[in-house]
């Protein structure tokens, strides 16, 4: 009987920062939930950091095997996952050669999370030639590896479309079927806050609490928690809507029963914001103290990580190459 | 006594056609006249063909084969120049992915030979984003290389401009001096007129004598030439501006003093122009004989063509290849 194909998901980040909880809920936790279920490559999307990084390169390269270490802390299994670095893959930056050849510069001009990010990072009409076209490197990465899933939030949806729009171009014009179609796979969880409530967790906000903060660290960002401004005596009754301590807890802590408790008794008065917190510190701790554990005894051999991620890198550049290669051949482009 | 390191020339053809006499008059000379005092790099840019014909993969595929004959059909000797396939060196996209970084959008906008050739094309909105980009793919071309000179006509300067504005920033960005500046060879060489002496002679516009003609074809054509349309009888006095007669005969004769004999027979009046097309025949004949004979005999054996092409391509990869490692330890993206 012939074994079933499990379906291909394809997700990674850029190496710019450590990942940090929004990162863990918002996309690891499912990775380790899928890995098993799926055939899931992981892209360390250093080419994709430099497009807005060309300056930093070495924050790039630094950051690579920390993110490594975060996705084997958090229980990514190099045994059923491949993490692989993208500016190893040559057959990456190929595709995406053809396949720039296969959109319009308007279409580009179009691409709304494009558009969005462009005017979030301030680039004025200094916009780098690179940024403008990484959703076609991106066409890449999906393609490459046939993927049939890409994780990815709700503002990230006319990316796979750009995708799709490739894909069947190619397809069409090169009387071919070697590309396949993708799916988004939206994920459901909303955003996490930052530690101060006025945002998405994020880096350049400086409001995230790191996989690999120290229990001293998460302690004195959970304590100075944006809370309930008018609860001032305990009390008092607070609010818990906004209350980025609340929507940890909904977030992070397993037994919903004890947070709702939690919650009707900080409505009503008589639930102090440090006690709260105290509390909520301890919950994350249940989920960080095992991932500071393993990252601690990754982190003493970074050699074997990098054997790891360069392992994971070679079988991502043979899953590549044979793809460049069936679309070379469907384009006629052998010699 | 240390060998004198030559320089480097980097040059070559979009693989969209077979070869005429403006292609051989304007350069292709130069490259049999340069090969022997310069390390010369002939890259038959296929990539770079396919960003303003990815509809037509089969015909830039074809033509490579064809340009490799022409090339060795009029004296290329890749013994001492290197013929390679743009297509075949993963190092020329990899290289495109991080320079791109380092222009911006505005930049290429800017660029007024890839202005004048959209314009040319027709594109409208529709400038496919791979043919928006390939001044950056030529950065990598020539940068690859390590090229001393290209040469080019003067409306290809701002690209060689564009090429060291890369050059500069990646230096100054990585402090690094792997990468260096290039100059561009300006052909003297005014571009010859086609056969209707009003456009130059181009592919596009029919007006071509290909190197690959054959004799019956080179003199239908000849004596269908633009001449003076006032000079009607063999007595009158005829014009020599314009007249593409002897424009080719200022380009290809080599006797001098003939053919200011026949300027000056043809103005006073007493040379027909079936006579004067009649000797420019032979004139080019001279020339186009004996490259039909080599390209005849090369054509027998195209696998032959083939592997000179494909044993420059491995040397061309392996010189490509080293630079690309050079940027990346430059940018430190060493893993």
């Amino acid at each position: 009987m012939a074994k079933e194909q499990k379906k291909i998901i394809l997700t990674g980040d850029r190496p710019t920062g450590p990942l940090h909880l929004g990162h863990y809920i918002g996309s690891l936790k499912n990775r380790v939930k899928l890995q098993n279920e799926y055939e899931q490559y992981i892209i360390i999307a250093d080419l994709q950091a430099l497009t807005d990084n060309a300056e930093n390169p070495e924050k790039v390269q630094k950051n690579v095997i920390e993110l490594g270490l975060d996705y084997l802390s958090v229980g990514i299994d190099p045994k059923v996952s491949t993490i692989f670095i993208q500016s190893l893959i040559p057959a990456l930056s190929e595709l995406t050669m053809y396949y720039l050849n296969l959109v319009t510069v308007a279409q580009l001009e179009r691409n709304p999370t494009v558009k969005d990010e462009m005017r979030q990072k301030g680039f004025g009409n200094r916009v780098p030639a690179g940024f403008f076209i990484y959703p076609i490197s991106q066409v890449a990465d999906i393609t490459a590896f046939k993927a049939n899933l890409v994780p990815v939030g709700a503002d990230q949806v006319p990316m796979i479309e750009q995708t799709n729009e490739v894909v069947r171009a190619f397809n069409r014009i090169y009387k071919t079927n070697v590309l396949i179609e993708t799916a988004a796979l939206v994920s459901d969880v909303p955003r996490l806050s930052g530690l101060d409530g006025k945002a998405k967790m994020s880096k350049s906000l400086e409001n995230c609490i790191y996989l690999s903060d120290t229990p001293d660290v998460v302690k004195e960002k959970v304590l100075r928690m944006y809370t309930d401004p008018g609860h001032v005596h305990v009390k008092d009754p607070g609010k818990i809507e906004g209350n980025v301590v609340f929507e940890y807890l909904d977030a992070f802590d397993l037994e919903k029963k004890k947070v709702a408790e939690l919650k009707e008794n900080y409505q009503r008065g008589g639930l102090g914001d440090i006690k709260a917190k105290e509390y909520l510190f301890e919950v994350l701790e249940d989920l960080l103290a095992p991932i500071r554990e393993k990252r601690k005894e990754f982190a003493k051999d970074p050699a074997q990580i990098m054997k790891i991620i360069k392992k994971g890198t070679a079988k991502a550049n043979e899953k590549a190459s044979q793809t460049l290669k069936e679309v070379k051949e469907a384009m006629g482009l052998v010699y």
